[in-house]
């Protein structure tokens, strides 16, 4: 029986990868589940799973959701409550999903205790990944990657060497807005923008892949990864989201993984790597599906894109920088606030204001990235 | 420094294995050559590669080609050349690429003297292959696939634990005559049989692609080379080639290996496993493919596919004779004998009259593969 910990549980990746344990009881078991506000869905969670301990945003919060909790189960709040979720004594897998930067914290405490990590969240290896690699290194635990685009290209280098990889290749839906030219994307609605093609995702993910901001975290989140320079980091638009990504290898082989764009895939096999075993989901009819299409991708139509390849390679505190901006930018237009080709403005500003700390520590990618959010808030586009 | 002895270096997959090993003239060096009657080829090919031994097919041959090789090197004829090339002391690798059932004790022999085996002879499988893996599994020798399908099958599965496959997908291109229909099939001519739109290859193998007969022996080999039974082994139609071949899991994750129509990948990859090194080849350029296509293959369009499950479930004697009607019968459409579609005709006619020996010897098996010739030679098509 594996026991598992998941860090934002009432997520979108939070909850399939309960769906993954619903379906092999006899495989995992949950000793922690952290959340933020939605107490509501951790209640019915908590009564199905049976966790030791629950985590939730404030302390109001778990006095609230106390009464409610199986007898067995105990509320915590906060940082500190998040923390004794992705250290919980009896826990070997954490599922780090919080949304965010406040995964960070959470992700590198589990490093250090010595927990084997399904990383979710992009932002941990954006604005941290030279702390978080080399602590997984000290500490010799596995990061295995969630994101399907990473899992893909973790499963098509299981049994091979490393150094006969040429490049990678990330695979990019295109996102909501994908038909659209930059003119008609000057006018596009929220709601517009939530509705992706391809993926069932939380709002600031289905954002990010519009913009194409999150293919550019993925290409910083691989380099750290799997090690590699930028220029073995390629992107190809692929609108079916069938390919999940590949890798090319010196003798010019290409492997790919492919499948139902069904996160439980990725999710499931990260908790039994490198294992496989049953999931039932839909099988991939490549039949059904009939065509596969590859375009490249044009960084004068997805900016966001160019951005993340250029704080990746400036390196230290930019890649901080792109996504505090970023995150800040997403949120004021799923408020209203600003207009969508506002939020590459605000990252582009950001980053050009942003004097590069290099190496930084814990306390200097904080300060840049409460740097960057203040930048972010205060832009006012033409 | 590898020491290579190469089966059928003068066809089609022997040219490109030495062309492998003329790349990397520092990892890679040939002992010995065996050949059938293309001694002007074969004699450039000892100048070149300076092996200690070239096998021919007669006395005859071996004589007028003495005089002509390399000092060094020492030529030999007929079945025993064969052996003695395919058991050179020096060779620790054996490419297996004759055409034909005449590979088969070769390779036997390869496998009795601890030689790892590269296998391209498909009949050696489908004729043998209970034969043929026990004495590879009694030998500890690996035998390593070199048809670009069971590469890529093989290479999806580094890693991996096989007990969690749910299938093999097999890609087929469709061969020459993919868009005619059964009727236009009936007054298709040689020439147009031999032009195929992905792959340049060796006649009997091109027009086995015409016919599916190639994928339907390519079921029979898989079954024996990942120990599968048949309802594990499916087919697609995929007319581009670049998806070479896949593997579904239980997980419903599918791997893929994608490339360039280039035999020299899977040749080279069979030379270095579990290492990659370099090729120099034309990369896959996705975005310039732009679009892959997948369809169902119809057993109706294409009966030697069918033909090819039935004597692979049927087993015993009849992938024999299966194959052996088979050889014949391309032998005789490509000598203007025979309609290309009396090819299926002779073979059904040859499994029909055909009754299946259980578990068969080597003298089993030739005493079906000679039954089956002599039918299908005399064989009138209506």
């Amino acid at each position: 029986m594996r026991k598992i910990a998941i860090l934002g549980s009432t997520g979108s990746i939070g909850t399939q990868a309960l769906d993954v344990i619903r379906q092999h009881p006899e495989q995992f078991s949950v000793v922690a589940l952290a959340a933020g506000r939605n107490i509501d869905l951790l209640t019915e969670q908590a009564h199905e799973f049976q966790p030791q301990l629950v985590s939730v945003a404030t302390k109001e919060l778990a006095e609230k959701i106390q009464h409610q909790l199986p007898s067995n189960t105990k509320a915590v709040w906060g940082e500190e409550g998040a923390l004794a979720a992705a250290t919980h004594p009896d826990a070997v897998f954490v599922i780090s999903a919080m949304v965010g930067s406040a995964g960070l914290l959470p992700t590198l405490a589990a490093i250090e205790a010595r927990k084997e990590i399904g990383l979710a969240n992009k932002e941990t290896l954006v604005t941290a990944g030279h702390i978080v690699m080399r602590k997984a290194k000290e500490h010799d635990v596995s990061v295995i990657p969630i994101d399907s685009e990473h899992s893909a290209i973790f499963q098509c280098l299981q049994g091979e060497d490393r150094s006969a990889i040429r490049r990678l290749i990330l695979t990019a839906s295109g996102g909501s807005f994908r038909d659209l030219t930059r003119e008609q994307l000057a006018d596009v609605t929220v709601k517009e923008a939530l509705a992706h093609p391809n993926w069932s995702m939380g709002a600031k993910v289905t954002i990010d892949s519009a913009t194409m901001m999150n293919k550019g975290l993925e290409v910083i989140e691989a380099h750290w990864l799997f090690d590699l320079p930028y220029n073995k980091i390629d992107t190809i638009l692929h609108k079916e989201s069938i390919i999940h990504s590949m890798v090319e290898f010196t003798d010019r082989a290409v492997m790919a993984q492919l499948g139902t764009p069904d996160m439980r895939i990725p999710i499931q096999y990260a908790m039994t790597y490198p294992k496989r075993i049953p999931l039932e989901t839909e099988p991939l009819d490549l039949m059904k599906v009939s065509q596969l299409h590859f375009t490249a991708l044009d960084f004068d139509r997805y900016p966001c894109l160019a951005f993340a390849y250029e704080a990746g390679q400036k390196g230290g505190t930019m890649p901080t920088v792109l996504n505090g901006a970023n995150e800040v930018a997403v949120a004021r237009f799923l408020q209203g606030d600003i207009p969508f080709l506002a939020i590459e403005d605000t990252i582009a500003h950001a980053m050009a204001k942003h004097e590069v700390m290099e190496n930084p520590g814990l306390e200097d990618i904080f300060e840049a990235d409460r740097w960057a959010r203040q930048i972010a808030e205060k832009y006012q586009p033409a």
